[in-house]
């Protein structure tokens, strides 16, 4: 599905800015809350609640909590797109996996069905799999009151180690579905070998849902004019030299960014380029909390705004410490963009 | 004084690492230290104490919380330096204010004592005020006692305003020693008007002293080897365009970039660009840390570096938002620079 | 209107458990989430939201974020009551003020209307402005937002700030609507005069309302079987003494504790009965949530259950650094009480 | 070596009140400092240093960190007593394990040394093991470097989860040598099972030492007049009514109480009494402070003071949820009391 993209400021969680879509269908929300993007941040909730609510269809809900430093709460809308109004190929596919049992979370099921998922999203989504450029994926966390009940079968106890499990089995996940990893490196991954990794995929976890939502957004390279996405990775969290090398070669070619989604993690050996961070051993302020407010700031310099797409924690998404970054741009003539 | 500089990584708050030193007398400690930079962050008076404890003389301390993101803890040692050794013509000057008391905290009195100390420090570090490069000042705040204490006659009733205080009248006091205020513009500065800034303070505040220590760093233009320094003014915490432009005028020169020193802080009227941000809402993690995060991981990303001083709370210390950006750097051929 | 209280635990901020109501018709819904208690604590929304949509009557809501320490989310529904039931002479009564404007916001308009609607909740609930036993009152915050477009006219800068603002003015109107304040000392205490207090108001504050909500409980002492409520004043965070021997004498009577309204602060001074706190010094953590944490602790040791309303920040409420504290008990014979 | 007591406020964690020891040798210092009490609680380390500085002898020094909610920081200071001064039959014992190696920690080696340490502090103390009324542990945690470069052999990836370890094995050491387990019931409590624990054990964790110390004390119960020190076990952290009825037998006996040492958890279930509590899913708070600030409210409550030392994370240090609380009193007649 052709889709066109709305990138816009919302007052608190549960504002819903309908009249930026302008008349097009919304397929897909997703959006930055202003909550803490732990275990405890009900500002995913909200939003979704409030969509929800505000559609008459039920959208494909990706929230992401946590606006820390200079990020701007926002949403970005998802439009279903003809073509003649001026947009170019970007097409995104959507698809939700069944709802996970507590003690498929963080493992090789959860892995298995995000797989799927990506793979039926890629296809309804009408483009190949070497074009997918982003593969956002909602996925649940575990409560103290799932992990107690489950007697011992969850891969952890700790609420908020679920969190980096989860998205860890859903990139990998992706990984699977993208040929990035193959079945015997997905074992290894989920033993804790940090090497394998996927380039496309931006995982976030939430209390919000019981299942995992998949949204993939797909851009040929050789596509016209119109909306075109593409993704570069971070070696690690200050590794600003691609981002800057394809901000600079949108604007060679006349074209204005349009979004940015991007991951953002403490490195876990407590090191950047050698330097020790302290984001690991703050009791009060959680290491995905740092990461967002860090990355946000640099990629807020790069693009010179703030309503950026940035989640936490990166876990085999990208290298150990870095993580994807995709740029969704538009190559349209000035004159034919729509005016917010 | 001509002054050389090292930067050094610190294990823990309590870590001196006196060998970085080889032999030079440490005349000052500049460092980040990993609390949480607000009232109640005792990591800065761990340091200085240990500081103290591990130099025969006592040296002057200025020692700033906070290392969120990806900002490493580590001092910045300046050294005494013999000109034969290399470094050029930075140099720098030292005062210190007489004892504050309670009721001139955040007021004219604190302005016009760290404005004398100030001139006093230009005139001892040999340079001129126009060569002026940076003014750091380590200043007091008001404890819950000294407020009770002082009967209603102090500033605020509230220890974290007073940390703002104290900042904004320190900053206002070097600006009217460097000449960007007059004695009228200070009194407007002081009744809230954010227009009247300096352009080279960075004052930070904390429990662990009762008056003002003030480090000035000079810098003529037309020097030859060794090393300079220069600063440019960030216009908002997402304002990287004069700051790489900076980083690319001394890599083109072949100078080697030795330490940054950088102000942050959540603009007032709650927006970046245009756009909200909720670093004054967040009723968890205060607005110091936001912003030192979001302006680290920037400077980080230009830099390649994350050991950088970067400090919250930008009252009168460059635009309302934004913040001044000292780079110190070397230009010795690199076969006379000294191996770390 | 007489009442029936159920106190029944919520397991998200968004699960309204209806069945507890068993039929009886919903009037109010008072609750605890579980959120930061601060201006970005957004359960008090979601909440609020779901039990609109729950319910075919819009009802009054008073939620109040922060469960700290032993707390636990629940919610307290007030039920139409037949008095046949079993239920004694609780009565409730409610009014709402009209919008309120940013600049009336912590300042005697906002006492005032708080004023006319405790006394218009009073008339309305049946029962003698004597037999008031607790006026709960939920007011709004300032926002950034509104802070910066009131151009300096709004009482504070500090959306913080501005909580506890909005609890005093509304404490204040409570006291001057039971006649425990006249009107000069109404002027003094909003200049700060910390010993004109209610004994009976419990003021919370949030961004999810833009007026104030007014729930005023009366029940005479002379009454016969069924609810009853009582109201004692803690004279700091650690006053025992008033609350066993409330929570004794029910006992001793044969009555059962059904649910207890308390407030609780940090002491302005920094001391507990001369010891020192840290509650107003600790940048990471807000006072209001040290104080729920405390005072929920011990009411949970006396009481022994966690499902308390214990809300933070006691302006004007109690003396300084105490709160009111008031039991709804209920003292039918055992048979009568329904089974939850 | 019987002991005198006293308990003495300190206005920050530098401060080293030796007045309060009225010339009697210091032989330990226990305090509660008012950092986070979590892995980066620098507060311990500058307390430790100062006393260490202060006093020509190095004492031994219990530093727990977090006074949250009405705690007050303060020192008890264990002084050399000579019976003869009125005070009774109080006695004290102390000792220090071997520097604990990265892959000892939280591991059956942590327990085993602190089992043989106690037994020593025990003997030194010269008292019987049955009159060993507490047990307090300080014992080291493992930060990022020391997890990264145990290249996986740690017992733990997590810092924060590393103090919880820790604290257990030490609790588990002292229930060994107290006779309160076997051996058997050490590798069942090691590998998780929480139906073993010790009744006096009190361990806190931290990153200012290596190795682990151990202080106990010892009162016989037929013991004169003087110190005295009992311990009852809260079964939960609001079960008030042993401490309270411990409080009622000493002051019905004429006795004052000097102080109180008590441990706090969030219940592992996520519950107290059937009801939600949120301690273990708060991203923003940890649990030991959330457990720290209720705790301290209740026994703040029962005994009129809040420089108590409430320490966070009690496993398997009293049941799941509860902890050991030992009061040390004085039955002297009050003529004899020296005055503070």
């Amino acid at each position: 599905m052709y889709i066109d993209i709305e990138v816009v400021p919302v007052s608190s969680p549960d504002d819903t800015p309908l009249d930026a879509a302008r008349g097009r269908r919304i397929v897909a929300v997703v959006g930055k809350t202003e909550g803490n993007g732990g275990v405890n941040d009900f500002t995913r909730a909200l939003a979704a609640r409030a969509w929800t609510d505000a559609l008459q269809s039920t959208p494909l809900t990706v929230m992401s909590g946590g606006t820390e430093g200079v990020l701007s709460p926002h949403v970005t809308l998802l439009l279903e797109s003809d073509v003649q109004s001026g947009s170019g190929s970007l097409s995104a596919g959507f698809a939700t996996t069944a709802r996970l049992p507590t003690v498929a979370l963080g493992r090789r099921a959860q892995a298995e069905a995000v797989a799927a998922a990506t793979a039926e999203a890629i296809a309804n989504g009408g483009f190949e799999q070497s074009d997918t450029r982003l593969v956002l994926v909602k996925c649940p966390l575990l409560t103290t009151e799932q992990i107690v009940a489950s007697g011992g079968t969850a891969a952890t106890e700790d609420s908020y180690e679920s969190m980096a499990l989860s998205r860890a089995a859903s990139a990998l996940g992706v990984a699977l579905a993208c040929g990035e990893i193959d079945s015997n490196e997905l074992d290894e991954a989920l033993a804790g070998d940090l090497s394998h990794w996927s380039s496309v995929a931006s995982a976030s976890s939430g209390t919000e849902l019981d299942r995992c939502h998949v949204l993939v957004l797909g851009s040929p390279r050789e596509s016209g004019g119109g909306l075109h996405a593409e993704t570069v990775v971070m070696q690690d969290a200050i590794d600003m030299a691609p981002v800057l090398k394809l901000r600079d070669e949108i604007l060679a070619k006349g074209g204005r960014v349009v979004q940015v989604f991007a991951k953002a993690e403490a490195s876990s050996d407590g090191r950047v380029r050698g330097m020790r961070h302290t984001m690991l051993t703050d009791t009060d302020l959680s290491s995905t909390r740092h990461a967002r407010a860090a990355v946000g700031g640099l990629l807020g310099g790069i693009f010179g705004t703030t309503a950026l797409y940035v989640s936490g924690g990166a876990e085999h998404q990208g290298p150990p410490g870095g993580g994807p970054v995709t740029v969704v741009w538009d190559s349209s003539p000035e004159m034919n963009r729509g005016a917010l």
